[in-house]
């Protein structure tokens, strides 16, 4: 038996998942290595942070997914480390040996070089942070009923997103239904409607990667929903209870109850230690650079794709991390290696289409942005459009429509089904400022 | 204005659920203390530590379910202790006050005093265990794939379940169907469906509740689902990786995966701290001794209802530690209130009406006992009979179609839905036993 080409392929998100589902009908054996056990739609995550869907909605076992594909092993680990020399990654303490390596691992927050700021304002990028976020909100809400201190009640009502890209609006809409509609009638001592919800922006305008009116819009929508947006402002601090911002030049201090992390990603830490064993250097945003064709200069059997890959566009841009655009060069980087191996045409170096770009807003909101003809449109249209890119894309799953049907029901009655406080910490139970020397009566 | 009589009730368990809802058109103030803010449904908790259901599936936040119940207050704290002095209860560093408090503080995994086991073999009795539960199972198989060791594979792919009651039987069968039907075939190294799993009861024969006939029902399904059963069995010793049984007289060292507790529950821990205060001794399962009206002896006006009661019944037993002796409790102790208060006819002394007794063990297996007439019955009418009842709590709840829709799709495609692994802990990503020195290739 003649030995098979062994593709690695690090990481099950959007690019992996491509890039392995493309190869499923050629002789190339392939090992999914992830250090979790399920894909994730990351694009829903802040339905979990907010309580309208459960992780389990989101997320698909990856041996589920390949359960049929016999040439894919699934394997649950970490990469540690890369081994050029003997051409093995190292997953703790095992090595797994390989023909061709592509990276997909994704990305995770970051605070640009504030690593502290991860414990006071939680990330979205993965369910234990989206569980995390919806335990703090939830909790903030539980503590401002018991509190008899009105300035105490005032800062956990005040939930702070920072980052006004398409992560920051969508939590922040997703915290002003929670608040306004959910909620509403659920306390007997404080209104829920009356929460404050900041989102704060460091440029100039919302959704800075579309189109201005698109931004306008956002801002316009938001505001509707009662969410107070503060462009131009600069997070300078986290704490516990509060953040300091400059805001267009002035310094503001906003206690708030739960801060929402939304303001940037970079690549995971593997980055560096592949792109070290390469000899390249990861850019500022961790991430590895790459050829045209997606390979690592010098390095024609390693691919990098998706979040974790700086791939080079015209005009000295960069592929941007989004899903489609991980998709993409997965089901690129799959051409590529049939033309190697099995002799099919080269497809020469990577070319990411556009196909729109959209972001929802909130129930119904929504702004969307076609390339061609250059369309951007807003409202109730955009969300249906919206809401139809992500069916179709759920539909790729079994068992899909039974989130379906929980969303309509989040829909219609406004009821948000996984409103669950998990693993409360004990820190999130006890007041931040000040201590009670008397214990109040509640 | 006249002052309210005020009601506090500690626990949204089945209890105090009924408890609260009975008293809806009394003009009696309610405050509903729990420490957590959701009613979980544990008959169905197994579900979840297999992946079945997700924790929001048979979880309702208490403010939902109380949302119109104008005369409930909810407050999400927990109690720590009671001063009979001023009528109040401590919540941290709050406090309350009460005309007539009801204690349902429920039960909590009980390891006979070691205590130090609970990290070694997790109990089901809380969303988290049943998380940890499920992480631990799935994470198993996922280094059993990983592994080249023969013994290690062995160990790995053995799951012990301790206690022959509907807990243990239950999570015996769904660990079976689990490894049998749903994982079948997601593996490309191990067959999922050689798993060993072991059920260790230390009496004579499974359910020891119920009659004799039932236990050998659940016995021979269980046996004919591939689940081992070793009944007059006693655990001596719990470790990471293996547990040490006295198996009829010879003692027997068992490697396993992973080890679930199902062998007893002991009231939660305010019931010594109200005992105490209350001059009374909470019995060996840490239950409060009541009277037969459910109040404690010398305080008319404290009340212990469901698992934390140590109620009386005739010849010297007590109420059963079921939920719907629980629910009974709860309506009675809002009769006794309405008689006290607004002059209804007092109901007497508490007597527990036994309406029948049911266990499922697997896919279309239940045993079910009827008092009256005196029927048992086993198979896929008890299996019916079992989820009828089931349904027919569960829609006292709005969205409860959902989970029905889902419970179906998992009945008839023997797929789960939430086979997820969440919080993986360090210590379960890495081999428990032994250490590899040279990383063998995977």
């Amino acid at each position: 038996m003649q030995n098979k080409h062994h593709l690695v392929v690090v990481g099950g998100g959007f690019g992996g998942l491509s890039l392995v589902q493309a190869l499923r009908k050629t002789d190339i054996d392939i090992t999914l290595v992830d250090k979790r056990n399920h894909h994730l739609f990351q694009p829903l995550l802040y339905q979990v942070a907010t309580g309208g869907l459960s992780p389990a909605n989101i997320s698909t076992p990856l041996r589920e997914l390949f359960r049929k594909q016999i040439n894919c092993r699934v394997v649950m680990d970490e990469m540690v480390d890369l081994d050029l020399t003997t051409r093995q990654i190292l997953l703790g303490d095992k090595k797994l040996p390989y023909d061709t390596l592509v990276i997909a691992a994704g990305a995770t927050n970051s605070y640009f070089g504030n690593d502290q700021w991860a414990t006071h304002a939680v990330g979205l990028k993965s369910i234990e942070e989206a569980t995390e976020i919806r335990a703090r909100v939830l909790s903030a809400f539980e503590r401002a009923e018991l509190s008899t201190d009105e300035a105490e009640i005032n800062r956990l009502l005040t939930f702070v997103v920072i980052g006004g890209g398409p992560t920051g609006v969508e939590m922040a809409g997703a915290i002003s239904e929670l608040s306004h509609h959910t909620l509403k009638g659920d306390f007997r001592k404080i209104d829920a409607t009356k929460a404050r919800i900041l989102l704060v922006e460091g440029s100039d305008r919302l959704l800075a990667a579309f189109e201005p009116t698109s931004s306008a819009r956002a801002l316009h929508s938001l505001e509707k929903m009662g969410v107070e947006v503060w462009t131009k402002s600069r997070v300078k601090e986290i704490h516990p209870d509060h953040i300091v911002v400059d805001h267009q030049g002035s310094l503001q201090k906003i206690y708030a109850g739960a801060i929402v992390w939304g303001a940037g990603v970079k690549g995971n830490t593997i980055g560096a230690k592949v792109a070290a064993a390469c000899g390249v250097t990861v850019d500022r945003g961790g991430r590895i650079p790459v050829l045209p064709d997606l390979s690592v200069a010098n390095h024609p059997d390693i691919y990098v794709i998706g979040d974790i890959a700086a791939a080079p566009m015209e005009e000295g841009k960069f592929v941007p991390g989004l899903a489609p655009a991980a998709m993409q060069m997965g089901e690129f980087v799959a051409r590529k290696l049939k033309s190697r191996l099995v002799g099919a045409k080269d497809p020469g170096n990577f070319r990411y289409v556009n196909k729109g770009n959209m972001a929802t807003i909130g129930r119904a909101q929504a702004v969307v942005e076609l390339p061609f003809p250059k369309i951007n449109f807003g409202g109730y249209l955009a969300w249906l459009a919206w809401l139809f890119v992500h069916i179709n894309y759920l539909i790729m799953f079994q068992n899909r429509l039974l989130v379906m049907l929980q969303w309509s029901w989040t829909y219609f009655t406004r009821n948000r089904s996984a409103l669950l406080i998990t693993h409360p910490r004990e820190e999130d139970m006890k007041p931040v400022v000040g201590a009670v020397s008397q214990p109040p009566t509640v």
